[in-house]
C-alpha cells in the first residue's frame, strides 16, 4: 500500500475547517505519557484557555476524548436519567439527534419543532415550562449545522433562570466564531467541537458545566449509563489536585487544541467574531447576486455556516459540488434529510473564513455558472462581495 | 502562554508506546473532509490493514473515534441487552471494568475471579456454562495491562463455541504485538488501542465483529444506550456502498493510523511477534538479576508489557519512577489499584521494543540502585539481558 498524498483542498463545508501550519506541527509533536506531569500542565492550559472561549469562570471545563457528537453524548446521558422531562428545540438535523440521545437514556423528550431554517421562540418554551410537570433541562442548538440558523440563547436562558431548570446548548459551531457567553447568559451545559471555529482537526470535544449541572450530576440516583462519558469520574483526572487515571487521553489532539486555541487567544475573540462577521456578510451577498438565497431569515443567519437555497435553475446541485471539488479542491456541504439536493452548506469557520476564501469560492462558481447556462452576469457576485468588504471596513 | 516544547521522553510505561516519525509526520498532513471520496479511500485502506493485524476477514472491521476504552464500551453496549448473563473474567483492572460497564447497560455480570496476576482458566468458564441459564456472552481480557498477565484465549473460545456463546475479546496490550487470531480461534467481538502495539498516538480503538456478532446486533430488542457508539448507525459510514454520515472522523488519527498499520505491514507481523517476544524475555532476565520478579506465573507473561513485583528493600518505589523520568527522560509506569506501590509495568510496545530500550532502561536502573543501595552487582541486570539476546539470535 502506497503512502498517502493528500490532495490540496480548500474547506468550506460545514466542517472540518482549514488548520493552520502551527497546528498540523503541534500535532506531530513527539508524544509524552498522559499522567507525565508535564502532559498535566498542559491539560491545565487547555483548561484556561477554554474557560476564556467559553467566557466562563467554571472549574469544570474540559476536553472530551472524542468528536462533537460525544460532547452531545457526554452533556446528555450525564445530566438525564429515566423519567426526566427535558424541553429539546428541534429545527434540524442536530435537535433531532438530541431528541433521539435524550430517549436512549431514558429521558422523556417534550419535542418544540419549528421548520428546518427557523430558530426556536421563547414563547413556545414558556408554554411548556408554565405547566405543572417540572422539566429538567432544556436543550438548545445555538449554531444548527444543518441550517444556518442563528438560535438566539438568551431570552430562554433567563425563562430557565425563572423556572429553575437548567439549560444545556450545543455550540458546535458557535464556539470560537461568535459569542458564546456561558456565564453571562447562564447556560449549565454546553459543549462543541474542535473541527469547526477552533480550526483543530476533529476528534476533541470541549465541554463545561455549571455549579448547578454539577450538583445535578453528583445528585444522580443512577449510575451514567456511559462508563467512557462518565464525567464524575473523568473529573478526578482533570482536576488538579488528583489527575487520577480514567482513559488515555488523545495527547497528540490535546497538543493540537492547545495550539489552535493559544492561536486564538493571539487574535482576541472580538475581532475574531468581526472577521467571521464580514466574511459571511460579504459571502451571502455574492451568493444572493447569484440568485442564492440564505435558509435562514436575515437576522437568523450564522456567521459560521452561509445555508443557501439551490435555485430550481440549478438542476443537479450535486454535479455542482462535485465540479467544485474535481476543479478547484473546494469542498463545501449538501443538504441532509429533507434538505438533501436542495440547499449548500458554506462554513467560513475559523481558519477558513477569509476574505480570500469568499472571493476564491464565489470566482469558481460564477465559472461553474456561467458555463452551465445559469449565471448570466459575470462578475456580479465577486462585485457584490467586494461592495460588502469596502462597506464593512 | 508560551508555545509547547516536548521534553525527550523514552516511552516505556503502560502506554502510549513511542510513535516512529512517518506515523508524527502523517498526523500533520493537512486536512481533507470526513466524506471527501478519497478519504473513503483511505478508510477502506485502514479496514484491510486492519483485517490483516486482526488475522480476520470480517468485513465489520473498524476504528472507533475515541480511545480503547471506548472501544470496550461499544463492545459491551452493542452486544449486551438488560437482563443479559455475561460470564466475565477478573483478573485486573480492565476485567473490573468490562463488569462496571456490562452493569452500566443492564446486563448480570457473572465474575470469575483470580488473584490479579494470574489467568482464568477454562475449567471455570466451563462450569458455568454448563448451568441451565443462558449466556449471551463470554467476555476476556488478552493481555492485562494491570498485571502483565496473558490470558489463552483458544481453550475458552472453543468452549464458547460449544456453547453457542459469544466470545468478546479485550486486544489493548495484545494487538500488533502477538498473535491475535480472531477467525482461526473464533472471536466475535474484539477490541483494541492505537496508543499500544501499534505504535499510533491514542484517540482510534480498533474494532472487529464476526458475523455472528452482527446477527445479535440486528436481532437486538431494544436500540444501542450509547448513540455515539451505536454500531448498527457506524456501519453505515463504514460501509463502501454508503458511506452515511453519522459524526465527523478524527480524520489525523485515521492518517496516523494508516501509517503506523503500514509500518507493521512492513515489518511482518512473525518478526514483529519474534522481536517483542525476544525484547521482553531479555528485559525480564535482567530485571529478575536486579531482584525484580515477574508478577503473573512463568508461561503466563506478557511479551508487551513487563509487570514485576518491586522488593521490599525498594522502600520508595514512587521516587525510583521519578528519578528515571527526571534523570533519563524514561517513563515506566506504577501500580494500579491494590497493585499501587508494589509493582512496575514496564511497556515494550511496538516501536518502543528494542534491544536499545531494555539495555537504556536497565543501565538507568542499575544506576539508581547502585546509588541507592539495592544493586549490589554492577553490571549483573545487563549482562542477563545480553545472554538472552546471545541466545536468542
Amino acid at each position: 500500500m502506497q503512502s498517502f498524498l493528500a490532495p490540496q483542498r480548500l474547506l468550506l463545508g460545514p466542517g472540518p475547517s482549514a488548520v493552520h501550519p502551527r497546528v498540523l506541527r503541534a500535532m506531530s509533536t513527539a508524544l509524552i505519557g498522559h499522567l507525565d506531569p508535564i502532559f498535566l500542565g498542559i491539560m491545565n492550559d487547555i483548561q484556561t484557555l477554554l474557560r476564556r472561549v467559553f467566557a466562563t469562570t467554571n472549574p469544570f471545563t474540559i476536553a472530551v476524548s472524542g468528536t462533537g457528537s460525544a460532547g452531545m453524548e457526554a452533556a446528555i446521558v450525564n445530566i438525564i436519567e429515566p423519567g426526566d422531562h427535558v424541553v429539546v428545540g428541534i429545527n434540524g438535523v442536530f435537535g433531532t439527534r438530541l431528541a433521539t440521545i435524550i430517549e436512549r437514556c431514558g429521558g422523556n423528550a417534550i419535542r418544540v419543532e419549528v421548520p428546518w431554517g427557523q430558530v426556536i421562540e421563547p414563547g413556545s418554551i414558556a408554554e411548556i415550562l408554565q405547566r405543572s410537570s417540572p422539566v429538567k433541562a432544556v436543550v438548545l442548538v445555538h449554531a444548527e449545522t444543518s441550517t444556518g440558523a442563528w438560535q438566539p440563547i438568551e431570552p430562554i436562558a433567563a425563562l430557565c433562570r425563572e423556572y429553575d431548570t437548567l439549560l444545556i446548548v450545543d455550540a458546535v459551531t458557535s464556539l470560537g466564531g461568535m459569542p458564546v457567553e456561558i456565564d453571562q447568559w447562564g447556560i449549565d451545559v454546553c459543549y462543541s467541537a474542535t473541527q469547526k471555529c477552533l480550526s483543530c482537526p476533529p476528534g476533541l470535544a470541549p465541554l463545561t458545566l455549571s455549579q448547578r449541572a454539577l450538583s445535578v450530576l453528583k445528585a444522580r440516583r443512577s449510575p451514567c449509563p456511559s462508563w467512557y462519558f462518565d464525567l464524575s469520574l473523568i473529573a478526578d483526572y482533570w482536576a488538579e489536585q488528583r489527575r487520577a487515571y480514567h482513559h488515555t487521553a488523545p495527547i497528540s489532539m490535546i497538543y493540537a487544541l492547545r495550539e489552535a486555541l493559544r492561536l486564538i487567544d493571539e487574535e482576541g475573540l472580538p475581532a475574531r467574531f468581526s472577521r467571521h462577521q464580514l466574511n459571511s456578510r460579504a459571502l451571502i451577498a455574492g451568493l444572493m447576486a447569484l440568485g442564492l438565497s440564505p435558509l435562514p431569515p436575515p437576522d437568523r443567519q450564522l456567521p459560521t455556516l452561509v445555508c443557501v437555497t439551490v435555485p430550481a435553475h440549478i438542476d443537479n446541485e450535486e454535479a455542482v459540488r462535485a465540479e467544485l471539488l474535481r476543479r478547484f479542491g473546494i469542498e463545501i456541504g449538501g443538504g441532509l434529510g429533507p434538505l438533501k439536493g436542495k440547499v449548500w452548506r458554506i462554513g467560513l469557520m475559523g481558519e477558513s473564513s477569509t476574505e480570500a476564501n469568499v472571493l476564491t469560492l464565489l470566482n469558481a462558481l460564477e465559472e461553474i455558472g456561467i458555463r452551465s447556462g445559469w449565471v448570466s452576469t459575470p462578475g456580479a457576485g465577486l462585485q457584490a462581495a467586494a461592495h460588502t468588504y469596502s462597506v464593512g471596513r
